[in-house]
């Protein structure tokens, strides 16, 4: 014992809700003057084993499945320096509460932006091009008995198909991954892109203009209304915050103002979505077809949910963010987080929690 | 009877082997000068049908799955001046022997360059991020039971992670679609293209330097050799002609020299990759997964076909034009070409059948 480094008291904890895999665990497990405590199975950390272990703790890294609040924070007791979410999100965090106790709060924005911008393209590509459907055939065994003809599995087409015809694309929030997604699709032919923020925030026509040379695109604007937005777009992408304020801002409202050629991609949360509305319009025809990455209330959807049902939607489990180099990347800023945060030295990325309590 | 613009025997007879729609038809219909004959099912034209039909026309409209050969030719006579048929591919078509009768073969390339581009962008996609294994998820309804891990299901991300990483994708053939493809992907990251050419074509610096130049890459340039292709590549695109020259150009050897984390595309004929070698090349990791809208032997592809199984292949039913667009592009410009070789008029995309005989 005398070999060790440090006695594991004057060590200071940091407790680990997932194992990040052996790319990233060695920048923490390197840190003699850390006792890294690591929830050792290949599933979310069990609450009772957190609790358990977080009293005198440092530090802590949790997951989008790890709720943080007053109980885990009172365990923690004041020796709690830092919250670390591998997630961009961070509504199972209780920001007042970590800002009452002068915890800071890491968390990993930017780094997923192109992955789940590559998934929104992929989407709205699959959405027009009944991928869905003719995948379905392909497996069921049918395309030896499915005879061709001119029009069959048509869809619309994303790409501009000639250059005096036009192409535009809707974006509902139009923050890093919205622009991301709309530079993919310059290329494509789109030609003009809608989009609405926050209703709090004023239209700008110079930053507007500053987007349409950006872009290179005949004109970037902030549509004047939602129902404006949902009326001139080929293809639409929800791409806003969760939360209450935008539940359900695409309703049965906005789909029946949609083009009955256009296609809905979300990629951002479930909640964003009215999911039996949705599947009755493409039931009916509202609009040509969709693809989601997220749905309200997943991850309880089976298979006789009424979007997995539709032929016309492709469901994806939450997979935005799953590619090696992105969960790389998410792994690598929470570790570097929560060190910065345990030894006190700056963040790459903090959530100002000023103003929180 | 006596109200007939034309009579019968005086007008000239076109044989049409497919309704092409009302936005189509009336294009044909409304020229009285015309006797319009058309196969009246929604299904592939009988060639007893046809061959019925054919005596004395001035001109056929044909699909890829008419034969058009010496057989069709002779039973037309000598009134035949044009064979027009709505395809950019023309294997069914025995050129020679329309070459030795002077007849005119119209075709419908170029219309549907961008349809297959887009196809091609999201094969390449789906292929990375696993989307018919993360689909299936859903559809089979293991989403509630899937548990969250930082790594799973994560693939290749397309887009280049950061900016001091590089992106290459390599193209078997480099011609309209490839070079859209290409235009399509600048935005994702990708820094380097490489491509092949016909074997027989000269390596040109000067034009690599104008691709590089045209696509702002940091470079575009043939390959050395497809070893070398299938060495450099994170994705590979296969948009070669088919043919006998080109079958099996994906084969155990090129798949074996392939990064285990580059997926492979084909949108152009099924006959170009062997299907076996490409199921065995997935099964034991010697690529990350791949994407096919064409198989060889198509479309006699059941749910037993080796790549049918393999989760990390998508198989589409060969959809690459699918869309109403160019559909619509297509039967509009078959149309033209075949009222243009009717009347002795310039076609807008006729094959030159010189040095065909």
């Amino acid at each position: 014992m005398s070999a060790e480094p440090a006695s594991a008291t004057s060590r200071m904890k940091v407790v680990v809700c997932r194992d990040l895999g052996p790319d990233v665990m060695p920048l923490l497990r390197a840190r003699t003057e850390l006792d890294v405590v690591v929830w050792p199975e290949d599933r979310a950390c069990e609450r009772a084993w957190l609790l358990e272990h977080v009293p005198g703790a440092a530090g802590v890294l949790v997951m989008l499945s790890d709720k943080v609040n007053e109980e885990l924070l009172d365990k923690a007791g004041p020796t709690l320096k830092v919250v670390s979410t591998m997630s961009v999100g961070y509504e199972h965090v209780d920001l007042p509460a970590l800002a009452a106790r002068n915890v800071r709060l890491g968390y990993t924005p930017d780094v997923l932006t192109d992955a789940v911008a590559d998934v929104s393209v992929m989407l709205a590509l699959m959405a027009g091009r009944n991928a869905k459907e003719t995948m379905g055939v392909v497996q069921r065994g049918e395309w030896p008995n499915t005879s061709w003809s001119p029009f069959s599995f048509c869809g619309p087409q994303l790409s501009r198909p000639s250059p005096s015809s036009t192409r535009t694309a809707g974006f509902i929030g139009f923050g890093r991954i919205a622009r991301a997604t709309l530079a993919r699709l310059v290329p494509f032919g789109i030609t003009h892109a809608l989009y609405t923020t926050s209703p709090g925030s004023a239209p700008s026509p110079a930053q507007d203009a500053q987007y349409t040379r950006q872009f290179s695109l005949t004109s970037v604007r902030r549509a004047g209304s939602l129902a404006a937005l949902a009326r001139g777009s080929d293809v639409v992408f929800v791409l806003a915050p969760g939360g209450a304020a935008t539940r359900h801002v695409v309703d049965e409202r906005f789909l029946r103002q949609m083009k009955r050629t256009a296609v809905l991609v979300n990629t951002a949360r479930g909640t964003l979505v009215d999911a039996h509305a949705l599947a009755r319009a493409l039931r009916e025809g509202w609009l040509w077809g969709a693809g989601v990455d997220v749905v309200e209330g997943e991850p309880a959807v089976g298979s006789a949910h009424p979007l997995v049902q539709e032929p016309r939607c492709v469901v994806l489990p939450h997979i935005g963010s799953a590619t090696t180099e992105t969960r790389l990347g998410m792994a690598t800023l929470a570790a570097n987080n929560l060190l910065a945060g345990v030894f006190g030295e700056a963040m790459q990325a903090e959530l100002d929690l000023k103003g929180r309590t």
